[in-house]
């Protein structure tokens, strides 16, 4: 029987104030179910918060790399995976989890959305950029859903992983 | 000196009439300036139609398939590339092109606008999806055009490969 | 700080009785160091046996999944990453690894150790097969421990992690 | 109905003299059966020496390549595919050519091979060394021809592609 695991992924260099505090939070709340918190495992931005939320509530963090290279990784990912294949690595992360959760908002973070829909996987959107919760949810009614908070998307994860 | 690629992405059996008709003019534009039509190769939608646009204009024609099956590939492709890794060859599109051209409007389209804006490429948006438009231009103002028909798509793309 | 991983590899369906011996072995001496295995992930030959051979001495189990399917996965992968990549995910499984053994021999097996090589991981090999140890010993002469046993292999991977 | 695709891979950097003579009369060759030459498309060694010599006998050359840096292709590759997976995309070379010829050896060479063998592509090797004749022949004795020259490999070739 596999672990569940849960995917936070957002804005590397350029996230928010707000984007870093949710993905800590999400990684905290993650950790506090007992699931894998599942980023892009960069030493940046959401991945490197919700990693460090995680780890603060003693949770398991995956990080699935861009490249091959030991000195990005973020110091809170217990297990590096390292693709060497950019951003095509986006759609392993998206179909290695239960559930995804977008914490802000960018290129990188809209294509994994993107690919996560294709894939049949359902998305929680933790933004307040509004053309892309009218995109998201136009593409996809079904498997979106909009929440404005780390404890409102981690709510809907549990109705979903159960 | 390598030849000049432009993608034509969009909707397989999704794919709406006039998404279609966009895509066959896309093709039959991109053969009668001597580039090399690049799609995702599969015998259905936007795919398929712009394929077959270029060929009627004796142009090439390249297909990168997300799969390694023979059976799927359009039959106006003449270079069928297999990349037997599924939505992550979508990558592998925009990166090879010079330019990109969405046809049309769905979650594997979006993918790869993302991955293209990810990847620094210019993308030209055809498609009366206002969603879409209004998300895009916004997360990449610069590399992002907006179009109303195949030939001012062309026209933006004859100024981009200069 | 990331944890070690140890990969083991070998053939499936057509693992040989020896081949599956010395896996379990493998797996349960790499989860008595504290490693965690990583392994193709599927239910079948070589990775099978490493996966309940570690899960037999409480370790922890990574599955690098060639497709997206969670009907091949080995019962006893703890976690699962799905790649929907094919053969070319073995360039993920030895980048991801401190050290890579490999348990018995075969196409997919002749692939990682070769990508391994590309990719400067150690590589010992436990098998009787002599013409993969003369030809991969040729290829590099340095990276590449050829051993009798699985403890012999441990020996060696203590003595590279450190 | 799409082209046929032959594969030319070996050493980079590290080709011996006579590795880059036959790589040459091997692209010449093939591009004088009005086949595409596929390459992993670097401006070195054996994929470099190949693409001349397709180009010497006015062939289609196409490289599909493990970054996605203009300034490392071949200046005789026409269409340039970039994959920004590494030694990933050797599967898709391998997949892709109709037959795969390895014309000398190394570790990345021994990766194609394998893949190729591991994806039911014939594959023929045109080197002198002996080990990895005796390796690649004895995993696949009905898919591995061995041949002496550049000519004979185009004749086996040809009798596959029919």
């Amino acid at each position: 029987m596999t672990k569940t695991i849960i995917c936070v992924m957002g804005p590397g260099e350029q996230a928010k104030a707000r984007d870093l505090q949710n993905a800590y939070e999400l990684g905290c709340l993650i950790a506090q179910e007992g699931w894998i918190l599942l980023t892009g495992g960069r030493n940046a931005g959401v991945m490197d918060a919700a990693n460090q939320g995680a780890k603060s509530a003693d949770g398991l963090t995956l990080g699935i790399l861009p490249g091959c290279d030991r000195n990005n990784i973020s110091n809170y990912v217990d297990i590096a995976i390292f693709t060497d294949m950019g951003s095509a690595r986006n759609n392993i992360n998206v179909l290695s989890s239960n559930v995804v959760i977008a914490c802000g908002m960018g290129a990188g973070t809209a294509s994994e959305i993107a690919l996560a829909i294709k894939g049949n996987k359902p998305v929680i959107l933790l933004t307040d950029d509004r053309e892309s919760q009218a995109f998201f949810k136009k593409l996809s009614p079904d498997n979106v859903y909009i929440v404005e908070s780390a404890v409102d998307a981690i709510a809907i994860a549990k109705s979903l992983v159960k």
